[in-house]
């Protein structure tokens, strides 16, 4: 896997606090300078659709999204999303027989100590290195089938749904 | 996949620093406190072959690590092991035609606020799930065939030896 | 100094996030948790007054507090407080010819990994030990009599305010 | 409190990971970095004296130390200096009635997660504000005259030598 297409979308993952507001807000993309700092030896290229909470996500950014996917050169697509409708924007880009494309978030912000964004982002590459062509949903240390997944809000991971 | 083996041999990943000694020692290892941590949902069997600096990593380890894999029920191993000699561990295990084996280990411990031990972790885990059956090495973002891989010492990644 | 009173009151230093609410919320007081992880050798009696972004402590609360410290047998106090307020309720307490009072918080959470937390707190145990008695504000690096200190959101420092 | 003189000779403290010679050594002073991070407002003149585990520190070292200290203008000085011999170099400077002097250091390196490096620079902070002319050692939650502290090694803390 030498390159790479990074789809970034906001979601808890890339939330930092703002003290003047006493509040939390979707920053900066935290997903590229992860891979930095982790000195991955493959490339990427990043583009940003928005910067939400996910359950502001519409299919308006959802067909960006896809948009961005169908129009890419990459065989390999990160796409870093909130976890509320990360399994709906999943599905929505239907069958992918050309690309493998893994979808993950944290539960966690990445500013936290305790996240588990740096975990989550490396399943997913390991799951963009080795998983057919198709579209995945990596979580709670699994690869899921877009299609065969669900958010769990009781046990906070990501299940089988079936 | 609902249940994996976790053996452990050490290595940069579990070192941790002795004040009393003024150095730093190979410890506990972190990776089921890491899968714990993170929430996953499988299940995992952990075997303690060593704790060993791998340059430490005798060939009578490598053998029990061996039979440890050979004798085991599990369809998915994931090895936790010095960079060093990684790659030469990884090798001797051979062909594996029925099990998938991932190693991986830390250029900086997992006790550091900047390790990478958790994202290499992260990439094992989901190279553990989508790799077909095979003996591979989980680092720098990618997973290699045990075959096809070495330490790049000046770039302080693993790369692709061809 | 041997023991001192802790008192806690929320505040930036002890959000946490919520993923289910997809919001940040006062979580339990972590100087004690903080204090017990940094092996310090005095004892600590502690007292939860309330859990509240300090834009939400009234004068009611602000009188429990005093109550707490005029009632207690410790010469030295410790209380975290959210900053946006900080500096009043540490002006409500008046003269106090008798104690060691220092405030102190967070501008951002403790949950996080370049969190202010831990070191204000330090500043606040240094200044515990080392201050005559008085009310002071210990936040930015300084040790400010109660009195003399405000709150500058431009620079995001507490700042003489002569 | 504008400014202090930071002075700095390596220690716990600045212990980094050098993978390629698999073992630990003391690297660049990191209290600069933690000050910035943290937002003081207050500046530091930074001299640097050595990098060395403390119980490499000489005589020689020492006298530089003081010198740096008897030629400086500052009424404030922090030392960041190893633990084991950093009761001996506190002591070493002899009485300072004209200036505050606080040396503090590590247990565990500033790069480690849970160091206690940040809440000891805070405490040692803490005590640069607060105390009177003297030499004093910042551990452990304690600000310790430096006639009157030594290291317990069983405990892991400084303490009281009365």
């Amino acid at each position: 896997m030498k390159t790479i297409l990074l789809i970034t979308t906001g979601g808890t993952l890339d939330k930092v606090y703002f003290d003047a507001l006493s509040e939390y807000q979707v920053g900066n993309a935290v997903a590229p300078e992860i891979l930095q700092r982790m000195n991955v030896n493959f490339c990427y290229e990043h583009k940003e659709i928005c910067r939400k909470d996910s359950l502001e996500i519409t299919d308006q950014d959802r067909a960006l999204i896809k948009q961005a996917i169908d129009g890419c050169e990459h065989d390999h697509v990160l796409v870093t999303h909130g976890t509320d409708t990360m399994v709906q924007t999943a599905q929505f880009l239907g069958e992918q027989p050309e690309k493998t494309i893994v979808f993950t978030g944290a539960m966690q912000p990445a500013a936290f100590a305790n996240t588990d964004a740096i975990f989550n982002i490396g399943t997913a590459i390991g799951a963009l290195n080795s998983a057919p062509k198709g579209v995945y949903v990596a979580m709670s240390g699994q690869v899921f089938l877009a299609s065969k997944v669900y958010k769990n809000y009781e046990t906070k991971r990501f299940e089988d749904n079936e």
